[in-house]
């Protein structure tokens, strides 16, 4: 070891480079030393973990030193009334924040008390949005047309790359001199955004070349991939779903300990007016937090979460109870490739009763995304709840005092 | 353990009550066990973990059956040049999407050959909106002017309930009968939702009991908490910070194969035309996945990363190179509490020079938020650069053939 | 007339009902007596028009008591190289701003000189949005089934209401148990709210007939009439159109007395960067201001100035000069209907060159849009300009000593 | 006039040059003769005027050819109980538009009968926000603290330009290099950009001279005037205004022909759910109709509608019947200065008790605010009720018959 030390510390040999002179569990162990050495701390839990390191410095992580432990609890069982999951699910959710798994637990016991969430999917299709500059407006204007005129040949030029994505859509927006094209694909039970991003360069390549309009960027943000964007929840990113339930006057008061009034103006004067006047685009409680603990758990990119803060909560008082729905315009995920071939992650996807490709393809990322949608639903329903009955600060201050499990 | 099960099965043990009648390893294995049975999968490495279940029950989360393990890569070394943190820093960065942690890493060595980001706190206070409804707005326009008029009232109020959290802030919005009290508070090295919470809420019943207005919720969503939204750029949240670094020609040209111009073109259509006609909040690269990464490893609130979305990156041509910035309006994050005291995570904190309390307080938050800035300025700078070199693909195309760390 | 006014004052006829009683010129003076009686105010000069009042009163206002004047002038000539418009045009402003004027017309000068600006509608459809009600979220997706495989007979429902209108588009949004139907017509030369208004309360009855949805409201805000809202930026309403022109260095400097890098640089930190910062939907200096005094002058509806502020302009240096483009995502007008039938607005229709229905219909609204864009684009370069040489401040200190006109 | 046309045909004398030769009743003549003759058409009403042109010319226009008549109708008694307005009011309307008059009437008649709307005046200050370029973060963070540190010196420096407006405020934006300066300023009874505009470049040469960053241009867009804008609604632009009125189960159906819980579900399902997932920055009906149609009437900058569209509008159903109000960020408005001087629009003014400067100065603006807001909610309630009773339409095919006012 000491003279691969030596090594790095002389610049002869890069951090990245370890790899390719080790195997990977020795290259790991090199690195950390010498980080730890140049930090002056010591690592040893970082350096303790289960997973394959020669698959994951392959996929998911480069200049590796080892691992952090995320807790996992569950929230269930949350029953589900899908068109692709129906059943009763147990909710895997990685978060260091305590009281979380809590909250959405309770939602998950109050959905399956009332019979289960209707769920369903609204649209499917992950994007990517090359740029392109141009002469001036008439030749943005003539990329447009090439695009609206060529569909067939975008697609053939994406299938060349990809036997797994398929195009379904080409929108463009021209700007000035600027034009960008927002493909759409079908990317079955992968999240997509590799595959999608090697077909629009294809295509992007096929417009260059056409139209003479120069490629400035193959993603150009109108995607819109990891920023929070009006488009993703006007045109849908990844699957656009809808969840809803109904709770009976009574079991709204044993769950949560107020009544159906109080929840509608919760969501109201929160959820609809104090986004509205925060120049928000998310109208939702806690959405992001379900989304992010689900995502860590199960393997996914966890900066989709900023995608996934842009939910829709109603609810709405009805026949003595009240109707509570979210609308998740733009929800990405994928029971194939990314962070779902670790080890944890894929039990925690399996948990759920998949990980890996369905039959027919696609069928699992459908599964996965009611489960998701109705668990989001699960943690919307309990915080309305716990603000209704005021509760909050309660489970804050039982967590200040350390004793955050006891408010499930 | 099989009487337990048992009890489980029948319903008469709840799953989050086990904790209460055997030790939190014990409540954890019967639990694994348990919904191992009910979903007939098996979860061994998500069992495996050597963090104290004890600690994590009490703080972190419920319902605890594992954890699970996400790769750590380091990027740097990261030459930071701020008021609080001045050195080079190995930034741990823990995610499952491959070829991330090298972009960033790309972008510290720019940086650190540059001689350092220059990096500055801009405004520092955490914030909760309690929502009130009134009886009209004449009402509503008192509860405006009894906040306006009793600062001190408040913060006294605020001050019984924390030692370490102080009003800094207080700001009204009304909307009708609606009114929200944006409070905002110095909470010195802690993320600090916990405190402001507990706080907010003593300074709501002190605001109801004063007014006559209804206390609707805790949190109204003018926070803005993990919901997208302009008040946090408008008014800040957390801490906003910005940094910056002036890139010579020849070495654009060096690490990122393009040039000044071009990566100012694609900073130009993309981020900024591109997310303008996206109706976004965001108007950078990934700022995201390097904020995601990040806080997942130092055991941040994984669901801010929906705040830390809205960064703005410029790149403007300066004397044959390139100046490239990033402002961060709303960056919530600590060095105590949550997350950060789970054994890897702390770790992670390590690394980068503190875990727990600064001294005075607050000074190690400080530091951690000027790193973080950096690194997001690292990895626009590297996708900028990828971008306009138009080797995004490229990075793409190798992952799908497993060879993810050759583009370090 | 003290008849009349007496009634009037004992309540026995209402103000509105006087035209019912007496012909239109009668009743305006009628009207205006009295209310110069009630408020104890003389109105003279507001009784004093031209304007036919029978017609006036039959379409375009009620409770009539006179007119204001609002002045106009012209900028000019406005050189349009566009593919309905063609040629040079004198565009009437109708606006009491000092220096708004001179403003366009400088930028007429420029663009005339530069050999005109091109100019492309790139998309036409006036829109209404009815919003639902359902019972659930699996009402609320039957509703849009229903309205996604039944296009033709929700078309065919709209032709039995205008011969004018035809029904081009229907994007259904759900929210929750909300639904909102997005329809979209080609107007021909009207703007068209009143025919969409019309067509899509048939439509919204067929709809609530077939799927047992509740019409909640005809209009539901997805349309966006009058709101800025990102929806009209990234589907559009009205007219989408582009407009852009190339100035050479030498104009830029004679015309506006500074140089291309400035225009580009102002409108990078102002146009791109403060909007941006302000959490804007308009990324422009003052497409408003334009399209408010065209839009008073040739009798449009003056709240659409409200979408029409939602212009995005570019500004690019380019062979020693610069390109400046305008990209209006909704701009809704019209040659017939509304205030067009007014005489002195008719006439200001009749400088441009139509006034009333094209050939083929579509036509007239068509060449218009194209002159409107350009004069926007006029107005941008102009501000931009001034801005850049220091010189608005000057306009406004010149027009504080009642010296406007000597900016021109 | 031969010599003047012949001139102006051989380019030796510039049309807006023709005051600086002959008087302006004559100059106008000229030019409206020349552009007749260029385009070949006669414009006979446009040159039929009251308003003295001398003066037009001189303060609100260039380039005159004549002027257009808006019709100006009249809505109330209209029952305001503001701080600054009480007493009933007429409230006058300039439009094209039939139907809008008759609906705001109705909501008038609605409101008086409820015995008035209360309103109030949340906040009040005139913005102009300075843009500025400097070389790094570290000076931008300079200039922050120039300006922070210095408040009184620019406030000196403004006062050096006016001794009617007043420096307030003053907000720095750092996004990287660029620093924006939100200059507020309370401008009495004037809407006040022109006074502002010269005070802020009196401040920015000052912030110029004493930091070295470079004043860009004089307006940043994150004043923001004209264009929609977040910032606005969060930190107030013109005046922040609220007004409600609750309305008794009766009486709604008695003049509306619907029920409280229509109005409140019609308000929730469009104003805030179709707003919210429009991405819009507005939550109203048609506050820009009622805003447009009494700034052309009174002479106010009919391009400040644009903010005006930014209203929030709530309804809630309260003890049998609805309360509803509307809050308005940003309302633009003066009773000197502008259109104001004309003779119609200062007629209009003088009708709702005030034209010119108030006693103390401010006091008229302040009373207009107040009226504005109740007819904007009059309004508000208006199309609310006619939407819940499905009248919208009906109104809209009476319009098609020529039968507007038979809505009233």
């Amino acid at each position: 070891m000491d003279q691969y030390l030596e090594r790095l510390k002389n610049g002869t040999l890069k951090l990245y480079a370890l790899e390719k002179e080790v195997p990977a569990p020795e290259a790991i162990r090199i690195r950390r030393a010498f980080i730890e050495q140049e930090a002056g701390v010591v690592l040893p839990k970082l350096g303790s973990f289960t997973m394959d390191p020669s698959a994951a410095v392959r996929r998911n992580i480069e200049n590796m030193v080892g691992a952090v432990q995320v807790p996992v609890g569950v929230a269930g069982p949350l029953k589900v009334r899908g068109e692709h999951a129906a059943g009763e699910y147990y909710v895997p959710l990685a978060t260091t924040e305590g009281a979380l798994v809590a909250s959405v637990n309770r939602g998950c016991g109050a959905i399956t008390r009332a019979g289960g969430a209707d769920v369903r999917i609204l649209r499917n299709g992950m994007t990517r949005a090359p740029v392109f500059s141009t002469r001036d407006i008439l030749h943005a204007r003539a990329v447009k047309e090439f695009v609206d005129g060529n569909r067939a040949a975008l697609a053939a030029a994406a299938a060349e790359t990809t036997s797994h994505g398929e195009l379904t859509g080409a929108t463009v927006f021209i700007t000035g001199t600027t034009v960008h094209v927002r493909l759409e694909f079908d990317t079955k039970d992968a999240m997509g955004m590799n595959m999608v991003t090697i077909a629009s360069e294809r295509i992007g390549n096929l417009i260059e070349e056409k139209t003479g309009a120069h490629l400035v960027a193959l993603s150009g943000n109108l995607c819109t991939d990891k920023k929070p964007a009006a488009v993703n929840a006007i045109l849908g990113r990844g699957k656009t779903v809808v969840a809803g339930v109904h709770l009976a006057g009574d079991l709204v008061s044993e769950v949560f300990k107020t009544d159906a009034g109080t929840i509608a103006e919760v969501n109201y004067r929160k959820n609809l007016l104090g986004s509205a006047r925060a120049g928000s685009l998310g109208f939702n409680a806690q959405a992001a937090n379900i989304i992010a603990a689900l995502f860590i758990a199960t393997g996914q990119d966890a900066a989709h979460v900023v995608e996934g803060s842009g939910v829709f909560t109603t609810a709405e008082e009805r026949e003595g109870g009240v109707y509570v729905a979210v609308t998740i315009p733009a929800l990405q995920l994928g029971t194939v490739g990314g962070g779902t071939t670790l080890d944890t992650q894929r039990e925690c996807l399996s948990l759920l009763g998949f990980a890996g490709g369905g039959t027919p393809p696609g069928a699992n990322a459908r599964k996965f995304a009611e489960i998701a949608a109705c668990a989001v639903l699960a943690g919307e329903l309990s915080l309305l709840g716990a603000l209704g009955a005021g509760h909050l600060a309660r489970a804050h201050r039982a967590l200040g005092r350390g004793k955050g499990s006891s408010r499930a």
